[in-house]
């Protein structure tokens, strides 16, 4: 097992930030990678995130910041490193990584989503591009606003590591006398759960925007849960249980949060905007929208019956009609 | 198996409401027993019930009123009927009915609670007390808010039976434009997912007039969930899916929904009333007071660790601290 030593933060959006916060209640000092040098800047002036979660105050004393072109420099002084990029940008910050740089680290990835063109897992990209061995890499889930970690209340987060001693020496960076954390060795569910929970806010959003209410939202809850199990089951067997909170609790926080961005999209397109309008007027990446492109890919190979996924990604890809996709697909619920 | 024949409705709350509404979608004329002759009086003036769900109008030719003393008048006049009392009533209503009023009738249970001071499910009192046999017995479950049944938006129930045939039967007298209804033979595991779905949206409710966040209700559901399936696994083990709606989305819709009474309730218990005060001010019942004792009760002979429900009853009949409590439950929740 790897000691934790030094830990750095990679990314700067909200979830990265709650993240850097959660982790400086255990540690001492974090490196923190926020790419632009302006937002490094800001963040001194204002000891707090000048774009993202305010309420999260910080005493900058405690935090080594790197940016722009010193990405190498920053994995070479971190022990541990945390992947918090939203998911379309990982792979414009992992490409100018060397393998060197990763070479001997505990890579934590807290980015909820596929690698984009490579439907790929991050955890097997990190192998198959990086070499990182398996038992190396960490994988952070379950249900957590950051907007509610910022004020400190009570979370869950789960640790998913091959190795569950590892998974437990990074668990107890996290917690604290807000978040509790547990530990499994569900890499792969873990991540794919964070991938679908999104497609499912969006779903849920579309029925919002339909005016479909409170009982037909808990049906559809209840069958993406299932559907979920049914494609984590196909893609990776394992003996887990669905109802756990990073996974059913994951789905719930996001689909039923107003200010989930999966949902508050698919709200859009349910009340008639089409995909870029949406895009344009949110100013934010729902990571959902991609998540279904690359869902849809990798189920080509499983063939896992997705009815809730294939809806999302028609109606958000091929201009299928919103409300007729909603009456056919709710005949089939149970 | 026995033909649906004519639908009587006993009880006159809004649940009961909602159903009698659905059950005029596919029969021309329904009997319906309201308890006070003056509610009936109301109705028949107004074209809608006049203590409960304003918004469900009906043509009253299609219903004959039966009240006062006329129950056993209704039983012999229905060929199936469906009880949809409040739990805490339903043995008064009952005690009224003769054994032989019942014999031969398809019995619908709709009450979402155990019969108080027995402890005992519905369809266990009514095989017990009228020996009517369990194929006889039907029950109704599922996610279904009465307002938005009144306002046709799309809802979802269960009916479960030991007769299958029988469940569908009657599954096609609830089906419509805006009702999808599922069949199952779990009656015993639908009963009881019911009253507890109601403990655990009180215990919803109690953290969040706690201040408890999004994160902790998603992680409180999830673990709900879990101990739901170990409950009705314990006392009858079947092959269920616990992610059904008839479990899950029952739990979500009545846990999330802000109209919840029992959610209500637990909300005013967190924020500092008194059992007593908070029953007072909201003028209602909420089931899951009850439903807290009597699954108490129940699970003295099974002995399954169900702590959430365990918190709950100690906070409302044992004067537990409700902080203190949450905050015990919270260290094990996963």
């Amino acid at each position: 097992m790897k000691p934790i030593g030094r830990v750095g933060i990679l990314g700067s959006g909200s979830w990265a930030t709650a993240l850097a916060k959660i982790v400086l209640t255990s540690q001492p000092h974090i490196n923190w990678y926020v790419r632009r040098s302006e937002q490094v800047k800001g963040f001194l002036k204002l000891g707090h995130n000048p774009n993202y979660l305010p309420a999260a105050e910080f005493d900058t004393d405690n935090i080594t910041f790197f940016s722009e072109s010193d990405i190498n420099s920053f994995f070479r002084a971190s022990d541990t490193i945390v992947l918090v990029t939203p998911s379309p940008y990982a792979k414009s910050y992992l490409k100018k990584v060397r393998k060197s740089s990763m070479r001997d680290k505990l890579i934590v990835n807290a980015i909820k989503g596929i690698v984009p063109d490579e439907n790929m897992l991050v955890s097997d990209y990190l192998m198959e591009e990086f070499d990182v061995p398996k038992e190396l890499i960490a994988v952070v889930g379950g249900p957590c606003h950051a907007e509610e970690v910022a004020r400190h209340r009570r979370s869950y987060l789960t640790v998913a590591c091959k190795n569950l001693k590892q998974a437990e020496a990074f668990a107890e960076v996290l917690r604290n006398d807000f978040v509790n954390c547990v530990t499994t060795n569900d890499v792969v569910g873990v991540q794919y759960a964070s991938v679908l929970k999104n497609i499912y806010a969006i779903a849920a959003g579309i029925c919002n925007g339909l005016q479909y209410g409170d009982n037909f939202q808990s049906v559809l809850i209840s069958n993406a849960i299932a559907e979920m199990n049914n494609f984590v089951n196909a893609v990776h067997l394992i003996d887990r249980e669905i109802t756990d909170s990073v996974y059913l609790g994951d789905l719930l926080v996001t689909a039923y949060s107003q200010f989930s961005r999966n949902r508050t999209f698919g709200n859009m397109i349910g009340r008639g905007y089409s995909v870029k309008a949406a895009q344009t007027e949110m100013e934010m990446i729902a990571e959902g929208y991609f998540g279904a492109k690359c869902v849809r890919e990798v189920n080509a190979r499983y063939q896992v019956n997705i009815p809730i996924c294939d809806m999302v990604y028609e109606i958000l890809y091929e201009k299928r009609d919103a409300t007729e996709a909603i009456l056919e697909l709710s005949k089939h619920f149970k």
